[in-house]
């Protein structure tokens, strides 16, 4: 899926990502890389285990330099959280907590409302092995949680990161109101152009016995049009038809 | 993110995840695991480089091993999707092709569409280096491209899985509530059948001098699979398409 454009904009911004006591460097790094997929850049470490800076994070990484150049480092969550004025808290099941529970699109929604009005905001990320404590999660105003197969929920910390990268992503798309998918690059031919590919396809199975008997006509030539209609072929496109309708009409090569 | 419940459960089903020509075990392993945590089962996979079974890859997978065992391995992409009816292609870059681009929100409620309406579907994901090939696109109905920061596309195939698994699980629960859009009313026939034309129309050209001089036949082939791919014709549609062809390579009645 490489396709950087190195002429590009690299996009920066968003909500923080606040990793908690992260055990492997390699999975700091495939953050990172998730975190800069999808434009976000403020990656906050709470005690990783294997200190910081980490090469193997950076490895992993695959050159997302700037999120790893920036990242933070803090001993409390407390402090990694203390700038932001709203916190979402990922999490894999259910908690016995009375805070409100969202999915990940409607959390990057949220999200993007909050820094659109000027709040600094950011996600809680647990360990890999039993993600946030309950004391840590009391201090997130929302929990999110993803829809997982309830038999197979594991995704890892840069999974959830990704998953929330891209949410935080497309909320902006959505917000933005464009249109969700590009139409084809050529418009659909006019009518009268279509309906000369109609003759000449028709004259040339006239030609060859196709519409015999005479009651087979109608519904074959209705079935054809129909067929032709529902593409809508570009003017190109009907021209290379026109193309092959008479390649196909030439008597093959070798018994010429 | 641990949280599995074992008593859960397993939820199965969803598109085909066809990956094409992967390298490396563990993004395998990688992507079994993204599909066992939104409950997609049917992975399919073309000319692995390292061969199969792959024990590299089973170890990726964190025991998501119903994907790995019931992994099928096939030596062409137009085998691995022969009895799909709908297929999507993931690329990181827009191509040069008329097909329709959207995002994965799109389609994932696209492929659920088309599975609730009984049409095998199937996604396509490219190699590690380069993606998939022109040709490999031109097999598919549609493209999906993921909103990535234009300076950082480094989506790797687990990732691009993942998001698109997560898609497929939230398309069900969107759809749940809402109107569903209704499919075309006779389904689109299998690619097996598709590509049966394609060979039948090529070899009729072939003998006819169409694709003369030779570098002219790649270009010619790649326009005119897209522009019979697009309509999603029936197995019947296809079935007269072969008849017109028949017809065509015979000799005019009044000259025979």
């Amino acid at each position: 899926m490489a396709g950087t454009d190195r002429t590009g904009e690299w996009i920066s911004g968003g909500p923080a990502i606040v990793l908690v006591e992260p055990q492997l460097g390699e999975n700091i790094g495939m953050v990172a890389r998730a975190m800069a997929n999808f434009g976000l850049s403020d990656l906050r470490i709470v005690n990783p285990r294997d200190g910081w800076p980490n090469e193997k994070a950076r490895a992993a990484a695959s050159k997302a330099d700037p999120v790893i150049d920036g990242a933070r480092v803090f001993a409390r969550v407390e402090d990694a959280v203390a700038d932001l004025s709203y916190v979402t808290a990922t999490t894999a099941r259910p908690r016995d907590s009375h805070k409100i529970v969202i999915g990940p699109a409607e959390a990057g929604a949220r999200l993007r409302a909050r820094m659109e009005a000027g709040q600094a905001a950011g996600i809680l990320f647990g360990r890999e092995r039993f993600g946030l404590s309950n004391e840590e999660v009391d201090l997130a105003d929302e929990i999110v949680t993803f829809p997982v197969n309830p038999a197979f929920a594991s995704l890892n910390i840069a999974q959830a990161v990704l998953l929330m990268s891209y949410e935080w992503m497309r909320s902006g798309e959505e917000l933005a109101g464009r249109p969700r998918f590009d139409a084809p690059a050529a418009p659909p031919a006019d009518k009268a152009d279509l309906y000369r590919l109609f003759d000449h396809l028709e004259s040339a199975l006239e030609e060859r016995g196709y519409f015999f008997p005479a009651e087979r006509r109608a519904p074959l030539t209705h079935n054809l049009r129909n067929m032709l209609t529902r593409p809508g072929f570009s003017a190109q496109e009907i021209s290379a038809l026109h193309g092959v309708l008479r390649a196909l009409r030439k008597a093959p090569r070798d018994a010429s």
